[in-house]
């Protein structure tokens, strides 16, 4: 099937042109290693990309919105209605994440990829619905196993297009009220953690709700058992369409050798998935920051990844992935546009 | 004198401002306190500026050149001639400060506080030399008192000639082949912690050179005594011109309500000894990154500033003050640019 296929054309990154970006970094007028994680990325970038001095300059965030049956179960600080309230702000160019996304010269894609309510038809909305929202999690499976195929097949024919726009690097962001949940529940069961480690507040639930939120993700677990084995499986028993969409973006992305900046707590979970269905594309997958969220720590751990920045942000919506897009390009800037030794006439080391 | 005038004109934070910016961001869509970090400092830059929505528009990075006459104690993995090199390096936009600035459409303004040789007349480079390099540290005071005025002084009136053109933001950068171990003299005087605590090895130097500058820091202090309660002693006795430089360029921004990012290890000392001339300045003060340098950490916990990025970086020149100045303008654009609640028709918290 296509999925598999995809996978398979997803490769370890290339170590000639992350060697030659190496060689490259000692070369420039600085100390080797002083510019410590930018030098590191700049090399990650030239191996995703296989250009020894990778450039970065069609920046994209995707922003995949999606509603959540289990936001009956009150999990949510806010009502449900905010999705596709937040999702007309998007379009409108007011939202955190327009604003950040502008600050870094960054175009944003908006999708439906499962609101519970048909939003007006309008150039800046893709839909890609794949239903009304999810089933309550709590009581049965999020989606059948096709709707769960269906939401990655959209998010890697999102990437594609992107891409073949002009993509360089691919920010991923979410919309979704009751996305945590999901989210966590994904995370608890592929990390092993009970909910109580991995579930935070949210967009700002009370201790009560916070409680009630970490006993649904248990029934979760126990209504669902999902494969922890099957990547589809774990989607559709406890994921959501955004979550499968974003992993659908990171998978098709990494196909095409383009570097994803992945944003905070919703788009680790959908990192997950994606990891769980294709491991080596973990290679392609940057973090952008690490979330306020409670286990977002454990979750990228059990990626191998280390966050940019810790500004104890928890928006989503890709606000991170903006910050964090900008320090991947003043990186490859730093490839490109360095003097070396030889051409500054500067001293090298004794 | 000058100087004491100008003290007395540093403020406390506008409280009226930083409480309108508070009321805003709450207003703006997304949970309250979502975007963290980038919340407090928009809050910080009004309380600074005293507008409750400050802009952040002109950018500039003042990066200061001086030398040091303990190199000749072998602290430094580079050679002093170096410092002058990478000056010319800074004049012809190849070095990473040049390359970051650009990416934050910031300026940079290059100033010879005291390189031991003379450098052609560039338009771009302004020289303000207090004398050919430092004296040895290990075997007396680095300058007299009257220099380590007029290090500040100029530092000052830099900055306010800066202000005058319209910066809204100050970065601060340094180059000196040498000058982690005055700002490391520096470090362990006002914080009383051993030099094996404080400092590093700067640009590279091994075990062995490690140790030796270990050991000159420990001599400069016993044979100098500089007195921890006077600013300009610290700074004569085991100081730098260009650390004197960006002090005074802190001390200016702060009388002129305009914040400052503090770039790393050599900054830190700078505002250190600021913070000792005017201790109410570390309220404009914002440290852009926790530096790679040993002590960074215990020398911002004295200043009481807790750092934007945490990103191994160790290279000075203002390259983390750009990466910061890039957090602190989103942060201003969050409060300008994002819609209310009201003004988007998003429903708020339950």
């Amino acid at each position: 099937m296509f999925l598999d296929s995809l996978i398979s054309q997803i490769q370890p990154l290339d170590e000639t042109a992350m060697q030659n970006a190496r060689t490259r970094q000692n070369m420039l007028t600085k100390p080797a290693g002083s510019l410590g994680r930018l030098e590191e990325l700049s090399i990650q970038l030239a191996g995703i990309t296989g250009k020894s001095i990778p450039v970065i300059k069609d920046k994209v965030i995707i922003t995949m919105a999606g509603d959540h049956g289990v936001v009956a179960e009150g999990v949510s600080a806010y009502p449900q209605e905010v999705t596709p309230q937040m999702v007309l702000n998007f379009l409108a160019g007011g939202a955190a994440i327009n604003v950040l996304a502008r600050h870094i010269s960054a175009r944003v894609v908006i999708i439906d990829m499962g609101i519970a309510i048909d939003l007006p038809e309008s150039d800046g909305l893709i839909v890609k619905k794949v239903a009304y929202g999810t089933a309550n999690i709590s009581k049965g499976p999020a989606m059948t196993r096709a709707q769960a195929e269906e939401s990655i097949q959209s998010g890697i024919e999102i990437a594609l297009a992107e891409i073949s726009r002009g993509a360089d690097i691919i920010g991923t962001g979410d919309m979704g009220i009751g996305n945590t949940t999901p989210s966590s529940a994904i995370a608890c069961l592929l990390t092993k953690k009970h909910p109580k480690e991995i579930a935070g507040r949210g967009t700002g639930v009370d201790d009560e709700g916070l409680n009630r939120k970490i006993s649904t993700i248990q029934r979760a677990l126990d209504v669902n058992k999902p494969n922890a084995n099957d990547g589809l499986d774990v989607l559709a028993k406890v994921g959501g369409f955004e979550i499968g969409g974003l992993a659908g973006v990171m998978l098709g992305a990494a196909s095409k050798n383009i570097p994803v900046m992945v944003d905070g707590f919703i788009s680790t979970g959908a990192a997950m998935v994606a990891a769980s269905l294709a491991p080596q594309c973990k290679d392609y997958l940057i973090s952008a920051h690490r979330s306020k969220e409670n286990g977002h720590g454990i979750m990228l751990e059990w990626l191998g990844l280390q966050p940019l920045l810790d500004l104890d942000m928890r928006l989503g919506e890709g606000t991170g992935s903006a910050l964090g897009i900008s320090i991947a390009e003043a990186a490859c800037k730093i490839l490109t546009e360095m003097a070396t030794f030889d051409e500054a006439g500067v001293s090298e080391k004794k």
